[in-house]
């Protein structure tokens, strides 16, 4: 259960009370404000604010190539165009709040994307609630043999359950003794900023994260890609369909040009001038290595 | 004149049709939106859109600090806590977009702020309007005395007269020439891309500027204060204004602990304990050099 | 002539001088370091001060990956892996410093590129020098009829007369007021700060631009384009052959991977398979728009 | 000991081999490099690369101001003038890498600074080793009463006991689990990724980090200060030793105006002004906030 009663009933109250603006209104993002969409066993995602929508891309997009561009290309078209050739200010022009609430160790890969806003719940000023990731039995994977960083197949029942023993209770008893050494009960109590060192990575947090939706984007193609680490990927997947019903032209391009797209070296391009020739092309013959080619080839066979 | 009809009346339009939405929503900037105010001859500031307003500033503060500080203090209070103690996040959950129309010297200093999103209109791709910006004859400045980087007393009215006389005349000519470069009549037309260079830096250009509250006092505590050059600054005086009906209470805090507040070094800092203790300090005794003496005085006589 | 007399004395001492440290040294971006490479008619690139050589990428990637790398690949091949799988960090472990003299309508597209420091001449401090961008006739080009952002056929003879004499006439005689109006000679003498606003986009600034190596690939990508404008593509292109000689791996895996490297549409790798099937896909089965599958059909015919 | 044998031979290695180079040389900073020097019980900081000294920045503002500065100033005053007047894109000429091994919970106070570069040791990819930081006796501190965000007075010697029993032997714990997930004998063994969750904030990580020395200044105001948490604060005071002895002038700049310094505000100026002339000024009649003349009367009584 993600949030308490007397947070869901502050969400409730500011759900209820539209007020008029004359700024740009995305529909499909109102629907969502506010609302803390589950993720993994005690993690959310709510949109708290958000600015601009596909028409505030083509506006910006218009200031810069001017009123020419209104003929030439319907919005969509155009939003489409900029995507395509690396045209990202005006994706730049739109901004978005979440707070999140998610393990230490997602936290500490998404807080690389450098180029956002962030506020996170101080464990040096207040106390951490007692919540940990504990992963579902058929999230429990082995280490891959082929990738030094990735994940194989699916932990046997015996072994997944020695694991979730031990996740459990190594939790329960870091957080007995966080709030054992903080108790002020018969002692002084030791400081917040120390007694949080003995609480492990996969303990909750939260932040609000503020980012424009260039950058955005750049998280998501990472984040939400199939050889991104499982935990962090559900959140970047829920926050594509949010986006999408956001702002849902730029989604689309999106999805096209980058989540869909294929970046190929001047050796690929080649390769495939070749094999659309009829040559038979080898990994020998192709120039590449053995891991470019077997890249290559996942995608073209 | 900063505006054609037709954009007023895409401007009125906009204007006449408020939404609901759910977000955080301020009173006083959305009686600002879209509307243009004038600056210099032809320049304008218009606000596009904001994310955020005084609460939003207090919300992201209390996920940092959490529960308790709901009781210790008022929002005002709390605003004013972490201006004072440089807590800078809360200030960035803000963002604001203006449209702003300047001359191309005074947007070549506004570009060094590195911290904002810009959309600029492309002179490869569209041809500038004929609108330079020529100085009123009260800001018609000599050369500083004492200050390489500034200006002293206004011109003398001859002298003023023929700088006007020059400034107008070479605009007229240079527009003249690009527009005889870019004609396709009789000729091919020189490419708009390189036509460009022959326009002077007083040529008005457009663009969409969007930054966070943070990075706004930034530029504002810099371009607002009495050192900056006189065509910059009154962008930034307007832009005080917007602000400070858009987030009063965080407007009030920068203004008494940024723009009003003054930077003491070490030194100064002994310098003015010995003084509150009946010394008399002279530059000689401060161990400050001449030109910090000169800074310390102008504040502390 | 891009210096001065006393500029280029200065540059023998410093390269007289070698002085002995313990630093990653990269002897090809030695041999650069000062020389002022001429671009365009007065402008230069000169290397100032870099850090790091490819070994440093490769030690970088090692702190993150683990000793396990070391086996299993060597460096050259390490960095193509790093620059194939967009990992950026390790290549921003790079950094650069050059001096350049470029004309200021070159400096505000470059200045766009804003993950850099920059010290730019002020001209409000300083007087600039008479020195303007004239093009060569060879590069005196019409506007394309096909890109509303790009040029065309080069003006005939008689057109790029008409062009040059007014490019120099004007300089020549906006430089003559600018002078006029700050001499001190009889009259007060116009602040330096105003009197820049007289000066076309074609005149000679300069400045020191620092920056990674990673947002230096990107620079160079978007800029030695075959779609960059020529006189910036000619800072670009001489900054290439300086990278190159710095870091010869990570530059021979930046021209294959993102110079000569296409990125392909969910919807491109789709045609490209159907095609290597045998299928014969036209623009309308494609579902491509026209202007897509113009640029698809330049790659793969 | 920070560092294994085989690691101490590959510094000493590196320290035995000076090259010839052409660059600004600090010799402050070459007698540091690559030397480990010791934070905590397991942590270090190391010089990896450096570019720039004094003399770089003082290079970079005449490339700003032209060569009138040359007279009127020497170097050291030049520099205290720009840190004085906060220009700070000088100071961003200069860059620095440091390798820092660190406790998680340190690592994630740092990474908060956006404006650096960051190679961190994946644990993802590899395996962490069995170091945890423990606090001495002495830095083992009560909540402090008076500051929600900060420590008070030291630990009794009996609860102090408690507490480092608590933090060895959950360490001890953690780790051993740690390993027992990710053993492969008789089993398939936890990914790495997921394993890793068990690990409390205490345990050490490293990290390559680079930044310049602008930025590097904010960090070490923030994190050198009295008020920030005593395990960071270890890290930023020997940076501060390091900077020192690199760019000696910057250094003492920064001490004076930033260390040393205060901010105060428009309110702190008119009460020293009242007091200058012979007022009686309290916090009633101050126009302060209680919080606000507490702070004030700390630095002038």
């Amino acid at each position: 259960m993600p949030l308490t009663p007397d947070a869901q009933a502050e969400i409730d109250a500011a759900r209820a009370t539209p007020r008029p603006t004359l700024r740009a209104v995305s529909e499909g993002m109102e629907a969502h404000l506010y609302t803390a969409h589950p993720v993994l066993d005690h993690g959310f995602v709510r949109v708290i604010d958000y600015m601009g929508d596909d028409a505030a891309i083509v506006q910006a997009a218009r200031v810069s190539y001017g009123a020419g561009t209104r003929k030439a290309r319907d919005d969509a078209g155009l939003i489409r165009y900029l995507m395509r050739h690396w045209h990202s200010t005006p994706f730049e022009m739109c901004e978005v709040k979440f707070h999140v609430k998610l393990p230490v160790f997602v936290a500490r890969q998404w807080i690389r994307h450098r180029t956002a806003n962030v506020n996170e719940y101080s464990a040096r000023y207040s106390i951490l609630d007692r919540e940990f990731y504990i992963p579902a039995p058929e999230n429990l994977a082995a280490q891959s043999t082929v990738n030094n960083q990735g994940r194989g197949e699916t932990l046997s029942g015996p072994e997944a359950a020695r694991v979730l023993e031990i996740l459990k209770a190594d939790a329960a008893r870091s957080y007995d003794h966080y709030e054992a050494m903080l108790s002020q009960d018969g002692q002084q109590g030791l400081a917040r900023e120390l007694a949080r060192m003995n609480l492990p990575a996969n303990i909750y947090t939260q932040w609000y994260w503020k980012t424009d939706l260039h950058n955005l984007f750049h998280f998501l193609r990472l984040r939400a890609d199939a050889h991104a680490q499982y935990e962090i990927r559900v959140y970047a997947e829920l926050m594509c369909r949010l986006v999408a019903d956001w702002v849902p032209a730029a989604y689309s391009a999106f999805e096209d040009y980058r989540m869909g797209g294929v970046s190929l070296s001047a050796k690929g391009v080649e390769v495939l001038r070749r094999r659309l020739a009829g040559e038979i092309v080898t990994q020998e013959t192709s120039g590449m290595s053995k891991g470019e080619w077997r890249e290559f080839e996942e995608v073209f066979g």
